[in-house]
């Protein structure tokens, strides 16, 4: 009922693991994707046009810009890189789990969401994702 | 165990549907409310005061002003028009699904807390959200 | 398989709630935290350096001042204190309701996660979260 997915990651960016979550439903119930990591976020977000995304991680950087940024200068939490704290912070905007129902088999994720990793940070990591899934009966 | 509503909006507002999912409840539980679109969104938020949505509403326009908007001028998505792409950003920072817990067959929301269908766009909608319900056995 | 913890807070601040959560689980299942008040938040963050709170809340008053600031002028929910609808806009941003799934009687949270109660007022206040647990069967 609990399935774990690991998604590696080449900078910031929104990954789509809709079909890799999609894949672990069956019947009706509830799916719960957590992500265990408080640098990157999970997010439904529209799936079409590439500029959407663009778009949003233009719009974040500069609500949260770099820690090496004079309007940052009063972060202290600055050792682990400029592109730390500022995930630290979109993460705690972004969400941290998604609760999905399904029925039929099928997630009920409207025509234009997708679910996505939304990577914050600039280095290639290797992030875990858990999937639950719980049928009703 | 799943119901859907379809809710009709007309311009940026909070829509209280509190009611409409509080009468799906009955007995112990978990109630998750999930929205299928991606410009607009779901909040608990105050439900006493109407300044509160109309300052919140206001606060976020200035946060995430229309793509016609000087400071937005780095946009790439705007052919739906200068309220799509805010709308999108607005869903990136808002739930898409809310978890609420319950007993004796009612929501186990605070005084203050309204359930709300928060719509981002300008020009009228037909939402649609998927009530689950799960109860304790 | 609901629990009501009662926190008191001194002001603005992230109070971990890992451990008053954590003991409720045994075996495998979901976990859910919902809190009853929309001038506080619930949030899963960094556990390690106390400057990531600090940095965080700062970040926050920056990007939501006190409606005695002239940039927040706008604002007419004035009456509860110039620290109080900036707490339902923060409230707004940040969670109301956390979903984590656990598995041998431990939570699936990341090494590095913690499970807090972020305060957004100034005053003392009691604070009341609910903690649902589904086991899987």
């Amino acid at each position: 009922m609990q399935t774990r997915l690991d998604i590696p990651t080449q900078g910031p960016g929104l990954y789509d693991i809709t079909g890799a979550v999609a894949q672990q439903v069956a019947g009706e119930g509830l799916c719960t994707v957590f992500v265990r990591h408080t640098s990157c976020s999970l997010l439904v977000q529209e799936n079409a046009d590439p500029d959407v995304p663009r778009d949003l991680l233009a719009w974040l950087d500069r609500l949260v810009p770099p820690a090496d940024h004079p309007a940052m200068a009063y972060l202290r939490h600055t050792a682990e890189g400029p592109d730390d704290m500022p995930a630290h912070i979109k993460a705690a905007l972004l969400p941290v789990s998604l609760q999905i129902p399904f029925s039929g088999g099928r997630l009920g994720l409207g025509t234009w969401q997708g679910i996505f990793l939304v990577e914050h940070r600039t280095r290639p990591h290797m992030r875990q994702v858990i999937v639950h899934i719980r049928r009703d009966t």
